[in-house]
């Protein structure tokens, strides 16, 4: 499998963790997403929506949109699993995900910020100011749903939830985002950053790092 | 089954349709998002990330986000399918409705309008600008991956996609935005609210429209 990705997208850095759990080898195709290669017309043939990441399967499909990509691995690479096995759990795993991929993660991604920007004339602090707003709504939403008693965002073992749970985290201590109102996320957080497939995943430790 | 909605809601109206297309009866509790009832303690009781919709199950277990949700409700009433049964299928189609929750939606819910209005001191007109922006920015990515030769957003039948599509054109409409650069979507759209589990849906049709 080849996986269209850039260190710092949190929808690719989902995908990376979840191809880690699941144990899957996979080549990296570079998107410089702050140069706009995603942008291109040849990315476009890759990718319709131009948007990071894509999956391209051996037989040379592609897929596209994290949640997607990450539910079509949970088919075909059942173990281990980023779903629970009863309908009830696994509502609640892909709601923390949505949580984060339909709630937080939208309004703070790198198009939304350039826009902000330069066709509403925002300043750099006010760009900063409206990225922490929602990082604050949206993770004391996460943080009221997550069980305290749970290891994991759902459970004793990471789910999809995780692999939603922590790229976003690393975007909120990017941005300085005061993180102390949220002490089951942070705890969920360091649980997950314990283990080599969320690590191996992370930014920093990409190829294309800058 | 009790469905916590809110007719203009686009997030709720997925789910209508999905409750429809599976012809599953349900209970109608109407949460007034405009008049902020949704922030309200008791509500927060029911829905801890304080967002429509929440579907309450008749042993009284409530699961929250539109697309988590449907996920549930093709688990346990798997007929009529709102999923392809190939796993790259489901990907598609799974993709493009993350398309429009992800992408689209986030953007243009009530909650950030307000926001643009009230903290970042945008006019009415801004704020407009702003809708349309994002409405042609993802219409755009939704008509590049939709296949001009199926009847539905995906196949010959309703999916999950064609649940999120319709509720976003409702939105586009409402505001005014310019279709016609999206002949592929718009086909789709009319094809799906020809089917009553559609048409039923609609925001005009529910108890509490205005």
């Amino acid at each position: 499998m080849k996986l269209y990705t850039y260190f710092r997208s949190s929808a690719a850095f989902r995908v990376r963790i979840a191809l880690n759990v699941k144990d899957l080898r996979y080549e990296s195709l570079f998107v410089h997403l702050a140069k706009g290669e995603h942008r291109r017309p040849e990315y476009a043939k890759v990718n319709p929506q131009g948007l990071l990441p894509t999956l391209e399967l051996d037989d040379g499909i592609r897929l596209n949109q994290s949640l997607a990509i990450i539910e079509y691995l949970e088919d075909k690479y059942p173990r281990p699993p980023l779903l629970p096995s009863d309908a009830v759990g696994k509502a609640r795993v892909r709601g923390l995900a949505a949580l984060v991929a339909c709630e937080i993660h939208p309004l703070n991604n790198l198009r939304v910020l350039q826009h902000l920007k330069r066709s509403l004339g925002q300043s750099e602090e006010q760009v900063n100011a409206w990225y922490r707003h929602w990082i604050a709504d949206g993770l004391a939403k996460l943080e009221a749903q997550l069980d305290p008693k749970a290891k994991f965002a759902y459970g004793d073992a990471p789910t999809m939830a995780d692999c939603c749970l922590v790229p976003q985290i690393f975007n909120a201590k990017r941005y300085d985002c005061n993180l102390a109102p949220y002490p089951t996320t942070m705890r969920v957080f360091e649980q997950c950053m314990r283990l080599e497939a969320f690590d191996r995943a992370q930014p920093a430790k990409q190829p294309d790092a800058e």
